[in-house]
């Protein structure tokens, strides 16, 4: 089954918007193994959507169309898409009604020109949007079935999930099912990744069903994405969970979390747990720590504070001279662990320096919790901006450990052997 | 004239990497008042390169393909280009040479498959990469130009500006000459700028040329444009110089900065022309003052410390119990200024609460310097990420203020009045 993405409007296409929809959609497509093999964008006029609707039409079995559907002059997709069908737009009444009770909730009178979000090319399915004023809808334009969703990127992600991707796995034909296991790892290059995974991964294929191995790497962290096309759930599942296992073996400790977890939910969320709390040191990571953690709720009750600076006796407190180490980061973590309160202190210190004449940055990281305090130091390569962001991962990783029993010291791809 | 983007690559089609390729390159035409009127991503296919190819060639005047022009087997653009113009491909010799050098220079010997990349169309238009391995060249395919750029963003962006750019204002015939003039602001929305500026650059317009107002929110700044189109430099000067001084009269103290300034490097310099130096507290905004002024290098001479917290206990180093003020902020400020041994010191507090139902941000702001103190306040609207981004754009813009002697308290859109 062939699939288009067609992105409509002058701000995807101009540039002042970064089309990270299309990308969405593309991903979550992929991910059940559902191949886009064309992406067309135009801008908001009638004849480079009746050209790109008309082509596509003509290449492709399933197209889906993002933007448009607002209630202005220039949403012109319900409008280009009822001339394509060679057909009359309609009211739905259905529609028209959710519109008016959506702004009476809101205590508003619904304008007049909202109403053009109601009509839709006669015979259309309609596709609810539970979340905004843009319903979507489906129709057929040759020899294609084009799907219509808004631009807005909260509404047009619900309906992809809940409508279309249903849609589209249906007019596949077979019964088939999918599934995607995520897995977040730290210290594994992808080229290892790949080479200690990949036969294990292709051995498990089966004839009911197909698993796949992919990677994304979101510098430091390695995604490996399992993804599972199988005839039904315990297809899936004997497919699935032997790969998991492998997975798990092979990655190790170097897993930081799984799915929808991430390195900062999971430490907060220990933390908060064990009703325990944390303040962190950062020398020269531009603040990535605190960043990090301070994006989530959790964080208001476990981390009492962040002292971040270039200058270790800033940090230190001290008008005396310092020189890094990791003695130092596991003194400075008992210190602040004290003098804040915490039951938790995590310190990162840094110092930049070469090494065969290539760059890189030596990281000290202390950590001081209730059974006492630990240490470790790493020599990291490559330019400064990635060094950085792997001392916070490294520092964070380590805490981590140290909350799971694990051993803090175990070495990275990243740093020197 | 018509121009396409065509960007090629299963990385792009699949969404794996978000296209941020194609939003810049049309923001740059746009810029020029070059119009981007169709935009296509294929994958790494033969068949879809060609088709592509085919129909770009018979819709615009000029195409601009990026990527596909590595050394490996799924790099197709110059095969694809050579079969679509009907010519071999023949191998450029300059190009040889200069790869070889580029490994040489780097103490290695070129890979076989690198002399690829000097493998070009017949008759081919050769365009320089001064930074990379990959070069560009120009076709003709049909009535169209095409020219084929680079996927490796930072070789990709130089060859636009300085190669495909020029080529392209020539494409367009006159002798038109551009120019780009920016202006970042905070505190005016988009609505409220369009309002006060809308009549008076419109009626800067001359025969010999047109300027064109634009925005763009990053929010909370807005970006005001002005892009000029003339028949040459004067002409520019001409329809600018009236349109930048209206505009610097409307916006004032609300403009930040210009053109490539940003809010944080102008403080940054600032200090650092006058051997002052600063330290931060930030209650609540994820360390947002932090990261955004670590990440300049100027701040390791300049910035002292940053400490980050959801709590003013842990901010103050007190255990007693405080409550959130402007006083309390500029206090705080003096204290900091005191003990890190900086000339200035920003305090932001804050305090969520509600007024009428809707969600705000209560924001105080203190700032210590050479001369004294001062403080501010102010009730932010909106959710609470907006509003948190909100309270860090604040503070920096009352020390920018306070450092150029301008007032602090001025009120801004974004607060109630």
């Amino acid at each position: 089954m062939k699939i288009e993405i067609l992105c409509t409007g002058d701000e995807i296409l101009t540039g002042k918007t970064v089309n990270t929809n299309h990308s969405y959609i593309a991903q979550r497509f992929t991910e059940h193994a559902l191949t886009v093999y064309w992406s067309t964008t135009v801008g908001d006029d009638r004849e480079s959507l009746s050209a790109a609707f008309k082509q596509a039409s003509e290449r492709a079995d399933a197209v889906i169309v993002n933007g448009g559907l607002g209630p202005t002059v220039d949403d012109l997709s319900q409008e280009v898409a009822a001339a394509a069908a060679g057909v009359e737009l309609e009211l739905n009444q259905e529609w028209k009604i959710k519109l008016k009770a959506y702004y009476e909730e809101r205590g508003r009178v619904m304008p007049e020109n909202n109403i053009k979000q109601a009509m839709l090319p006669a015979g259309a399915e309609f596709i609810d949007n539970p979340i905004g004023t843009a319903c979507g809808f489906a129709v057929d334009i040759n020899k294609s079935r084009f799907f219509f969703t808004p631009g807005v990127p909260r509404e047009m992600k619900r309906m992809i999930n809940e409508q279309v991707l249903p849609r589209l796995l249906s007019m596949r034909g077979s019964e088939v099912v999918s599934r995607l296991k995520t897995f977040h790892t730290f210290g594994i290059g992808e080229s290892r990744a790949d080479r200690l995974l990949a036969d294990i991964i292709q051995s498990n294929s089966q004839s009911n069903g197909v698993i796949k191995l992919g990677f994304q790497t979101h510098f430091p962290q390695l995604e490996t994405k399992l993804s599972v096309l199988a005839d039904d759930e315990n297809a899936i599942d004997s497919l699935l969970k032997p790969a998991e296992a492998a997975l798990r073996e092979k990655l190790g400790n170097f897993i930081l979390c799984e799915d929808d977890e991430t390195l900062e939910t999971l430490i907060l969320n220990k933390l908060k747990e064990s009703n325990h709390t944390l303040s962190c040191i950062e020398m020269a990571t531009g603040g990535a720590i605190a960043t990090r953690l301070m994006k989530h709720e959790t964080s208001v009750s476990v981390l009492k504070q962040c002292r971040v600076s270039h200058h270790v006796d800033q940090l230190a407190e001290t008008s005396e001279t310092i020189d890094v180490s990791a003695d130092c980061a596991a003194t400075l973590a008992d210190t602040v662990k004290t003098s804040t309160g915490s039951s938790h202190a995590l310190v990162v210190l840094t110092a930049e320096s070469t090494e065969d004449k290539r760059p890189c940055l030596e990281v000290f990281i202390g950590i001081a919790d209730p059974s006492g305090s630990c240490q470790r130091r790493a020599i990291l390569h490559g330019r400064p901006g990635w060094t950085r962001l792997g001392a916070a991962e490294l520092a964070l990783d380590c805490l981590r450990r140290r909350m799971l029993g694990l051993p803090v010291d175990e070495k990275i791809d990243f740093e020197q052997q």
